[in-house]
């Protein structure tokens, strides 16, 4: 038998369980013993805000993330990318989520200007900071592996997702950190020192080889790939990290088995390779 | 007619025409009127170090690189690796090539501890430099991109391989180039500027995306991706380099197409998008 208080900082990504509508998800957690759980905008949207705040409120789960905000590097898209993002902020603040996950966007079609689109972002979030500010939401910037460097994240490093960062109160603006992104990353262990409070969700999921084809569900279980979580999770927590783990897979495989499977084995690998490095 | 002088730089890696021998591929650029190859081991051992060394003291065309050395991150193989590293570093002196390209190797099989591995590679490259120094050959440590980071090389950036190769005198050990695996990384201008002279091979391909299914083939022809190949090939340029640049396109399709396609075509993208602002 589990020590309940073993998973009390594990959270379920709703990616994770794909198949689940956000009050499954809810369910599925409280069955399963967890703290908290990270929720997607599109399945928020699926029951509302209100209904969404009132399950979220009675199942005593924190909210680990809203995924996700962003998108911030198409020029004619602008308008609606901040439309999008404040809309997302109001979520962030109802749900009370611990983070607003921004992810920055790739190049726009056609376009091969790698530092003005990162650029761009900066501005984005720039403008997003005072009303993210005003409603209590802190934005958390995720850096992308630079596998997708072209098509859906043109922050690449945790390096340069703090370099972001730091131009903003670590109250408004923190990383996120998801091992599949920087995991490879030199020095990563320095940057989750230098990140200390700005660190505003730790997720993750393993890098498996071969990759499979479809480079966004290539994600795997942790345990099932290369990334040393220990050692990882020990670096996070030394950076003075005590919030949430949520486990974010996206994996064409685990979506078709059953999701209270995938939610036993996730548990099982949490306890085994990430809980006892957490420290706090 | 395009001016010879134009393609005097440009090198053929024979990666690109995978299916030429040897002898076909430097009649390939010879009739190309390319003015160096990339050599690859394998293909080298089909003829024989002799008689590859007559066939391009004959052409008249420079070596740009041999590929490759390196492999050096799994320790039951070590003493494999350094024994295979001698004969690529006297082979390469043999070749007069500008390099012997360095790959560090990936995680061994069931070993997740990225820094360790990253330390044995340069321990590795330690032992090597003395001979390589002996016969006159500089390596070129190719920084890999992270999606490589646990089945190929360690070594994940430009700042990194960059690290290494500082240890050691700019005249015995440089750092390999390539557009496939460095354009995303931030401040890469940067880290152009600060290699300067230990730029030892300038490789371009480019990201295209969706990215085909076998990772190891995911390289595009230049034009066909993502990458700003005028404003990189600038910052090379800018950094000193005056070598030649050698298009080295690992590709399931470009390798059913006739040869003297794939020549053709890259002839006619480098002429737009890389010769144009090489400088120099």
């Amino acid at each position: 038998m589990t020590d309940p208080a073993a998973l009390s900082r594990l959270s379920l990504n709703q990616r994770t369980t794909a198949s689940w509508s956000l009050p499954e998800a809810v369910q599925g957690c409280l069955y399963a013993g967890l703290g908290a759980i990270g929720i997607w905008r599109e399945q928020l949207a699926e029951v509302g805000l209100d209904q969404a705040c009132r399950l979220v409120a009675e199942s005593g789960l924190r909210v680990s993330s809203l995924c996700r905000g962003g998108f911030f590097t198409d020029p004619e898209q602008a308008q609606t990318a901040e439309v999008r993002n404040r809309e997302a902020i109001e979520e962030a603040a109802a749900l009370n989520a611990a983070t607003l996950v921004l992810v920055a966007g790739g190049l726009p079609p056609g376009d091969k200007d790698l530092g003005a689109a990162r650029d761009r972002a900066v501005r984005a979030i720039e403008r997003l900071v005072p009303y993210a500010q005003e409603l209590g939401v802190n934005l958390g910037i995720e850096p992308m592996n630079p596998i997708y460097a072209a098509d859906r994240g043109v922050v690449s490093t945790l390096a340069q997702a703090l370099d972001i960062a730091e131009r903003f109160d670590a109250a408004d603006v923190g990383v996120v950190v998801d091992t599949f992104h920087v995991w490879w990353e030199p020095g990563v262990a320095d940057q989750l020192q230098r990140a200390g409070q700005r660190i505003v969700s730790y997720q993750i999921c393993d890098w498996i080889t071969p990759l499979p084809a479809d480079t966004l569900l290539a994600r795997g279980m942790m345990g099932d790939g290369h990334i040393d979580f220990p050692t990882f999770s020990r670096s996070v927590a030394r950076a003075g990290y005590r919030g949430d783990v949520e486990v974010e897979i996206f994996n064409a495989d685990l979506w078709k088995a059953p999701p209270t499977w995938v939610v036993d084995t996730m548990i099982k690998r949490y306890l085994h390779l990430v809980q006892p490095y957490l420290g706090g």
